[in-house]
């Protein structure tokens, strides 16, 4: 049983900045994304992105953004449960919850913040008979720990930019990268597909295009896939391969925490925005995307100041009647919890008589 | 009389924000501050400090915020009337504001924004019988340009960060400068105090420490100054003087915004943050540090949000019935009024055959 104070559903902007604002007030906070890495839509939908509307950034890519969230939270040791999907919330009689993910991880803190953005991000799978009989066992929608691939025969599904940009990473890694695709034409930066081309034309990436992966094969584990040409007279091809990996791109779900009984208004969370942000379950908050309130503006900035606020409600909720004297961080400096801290200079008080 | 969609009372990181957000919704805005400078309380008390909670940056000087901020505002050529602090508010019969300041400048608007922070910042005057008579002939208790002191015989008085660095940056524009203190001992970054005390010992400022400036004297405009020492056997210094600049801090003070009919509370405008931070006024906002609400934070990234949410209700105001569809910037790019655009590079849609 993992345990924290403050139990982060979603590790994207809002969820990752909710770390530092509670860091500062000395709440421990986890975080379970359904996503193997941290960064929610930022980081799956548009890593290399500009995005210009975050305040004092002219222009910062949406990957940067991520990587400037992570390295200012990181004095406050966050823990992750990454990979799984929040799937129960229960309420103890304590007035706590316990959150269990689809594979069986359990958490337990008092407060439970849900930074849930548009919801969990969940693969397109293709359509394939028997498909699911060998997921994680050579298919998979998502690319964990490429690590995974070394000296392997991988078939890649998908024309855009995950497609393009896991074969290219991965002739590096796997011992041959196949890539399929329904049409000629793939979409993407226009470095990505002007690298993958030349991969291509050097034998590293094995190219199909107007072709589909119809079928998968193997005893236990995946043994082969069949790619079906459109092109009838180049019939069907048969390839031996150690792991097919779908990149047909994610869509979000709000999903399971539908079902929480928490009250949902245009596929959002009904929050009270004129005090903390909880929902109609007390010590249960959401912020970021996956809340509504009437004038509710779905942009980055906002999810960091319902982070700021919701945090002082948790403090509230975790220490009963204990005064919080709220200093500024360039007075008081931040104090990680891994034994670091930043400081101001302190002015000196000093003559300067000759 | 200077014409605007929002006009904003105050220059603070919240009034240049609200200058992006109106800037992304085709709107103009102009900005009034008493000081000769943008940046509110981050360019005036703590410019070189740092600050750890703004998102996304593990640490950024407050100065530094306030010159990104300027920069990511350029393309929407916001009016500036600086120095001068905002006295009245006048409203037309069309709904529309008319807001004056104590020189006289007027302002026409359908749409006031007050970014006020903790007040317009007044300067603290020494107690020096009729110096009223000399401000603004020789007397000044801020720096606007410091052109102004070309070649000119100048006192500073103060023991603080704006004294020495003052001291200091005048001595390669006027002829003589000098710096007088009540103490010997002089409270600043460490930098500053060290440079004042190397141009002391050059003679580059001419030091008179545990001293006071006790009279101000000249036919029209100021001539001399009058030092007392606290030693009775120095007794008093007479100098000549064209300038004489008293450094003791400007305090803020919620000022004539106070009798404009706002409701007050604790000294900050309240405001409707349920929905959009107007005031009982309608069409006048109040946003940032100057406004209060239950759970509010004196947080700049809360203003940042309140600047956000504000500038969707002014729209509303100003077209009236007109549907607004929010676009990512990361989608439809920033459009400055100054003919610049800048924008995601488009994806391509290409083949990647041999
Ligand atoms: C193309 C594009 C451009 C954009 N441009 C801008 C812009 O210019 N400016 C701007 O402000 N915003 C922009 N946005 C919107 C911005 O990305 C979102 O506002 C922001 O990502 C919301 O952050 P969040 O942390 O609330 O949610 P998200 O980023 O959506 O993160 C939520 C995370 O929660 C996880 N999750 C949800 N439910 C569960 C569950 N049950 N179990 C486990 N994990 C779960 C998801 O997997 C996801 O990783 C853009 C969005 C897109 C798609
Ligand atoms: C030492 C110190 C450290 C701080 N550290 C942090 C920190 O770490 N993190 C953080 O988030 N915040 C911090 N703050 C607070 C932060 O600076 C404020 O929240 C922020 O400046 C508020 O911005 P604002 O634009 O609302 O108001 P301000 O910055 O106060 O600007 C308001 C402006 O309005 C002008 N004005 C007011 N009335 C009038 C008028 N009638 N006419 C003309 N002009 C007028 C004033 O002159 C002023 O320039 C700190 C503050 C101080 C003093």
């Amino acid at each position: 049983m993992i345990k924290t104070d403050i139990l982060i559903i979603g590790a994207g902007p809002t969820g990752l900045f909710t770390v530092f604002e509670a860091g500062l007030l000395k709440l421990k906070t986890h975080l379970i994304d359904a996503l193997p890495q941290p960064g929610g839509q930022c980081s799956e939908i548009y890593p290399k992105k500009p995005i210009y509307d975050i305040p004092a950034f002219p222009e910062i890519l949406a990957g940067d953004l991520v990587n400037n969230l992570m390295e200012q939270i990181r004095p406050f040791n966050a823990g992750f449960t990454l990979g799984e999907r929040a799937e129960t919330l229960e309420r103890l009689d304590d007035d706590t919850f316990i959150v269990t993910t689809n594979k069986g991880t359990k958490h337990h803190a008092p407060v439970v913040v849900i930074a849930g953005g548009l919801g969990s991000f969940e693969p397109r799978k293709p359509l394939i008979p028997n498909i699911a009989n060998y997921e994680d066992k050579g298919v998979s929608y998502m690319i964990k720990d490429p690590e995974v691939y070394r000296d392997k025969k991988v078939v890649i599904a998908g024309g855009g930019d995950s497609a393009l940009d896991w074969a290219i990473f991965l002739t590096n890694v796997a011992s041959e990268v196949s890539l399929v695709h329904r049409r000629n034409e793939f979409r993407g930066a226009l470095d990505s597909v002007e690298k993958a081309a030349e991969l291509a034309k050097l034998g590293k990436i094995r190219l199909f295009t107007e072709a589909e992966v119809v079928s998968v094969q193997g005893k236990d584990t995946l043994e082969a896939v069949v790619i079906k040409h459109n092109d009838a007279e180049k019939g069907e091809t048969f390839l031996e391969v150690d792991d097919f990996i779908p990149l047909f791109g994610l869509s979000p779900k709000l999903g399971p925490i539908g079902s929480w009984g928490l009250e949902i208004e245009k596929n959002a969370i009904k929050v009270d925005n004129a005090y903390d942000y909880q929902t109609n379950i007390p010590g249960v908050y959401a912020i970021g995307d996956v809340n509504t309130y009437p004038g509710k503006l779905k942009l980055i900035l906002s999810g960091f100041h319902e982070a700021a606020v919701m945090c002082q409600s948790a403090y509230q909720r975790i220490n009963p009647g204990k005064r919080y004297v709220m200093k500024y961080t360039t007075v008081g400096g931040v104090e990680g919890f891994d034994g670091s801290k930043k400081e101001a200079k302190k002015e000196v008080v000093q003559s300067i008589l000759a």
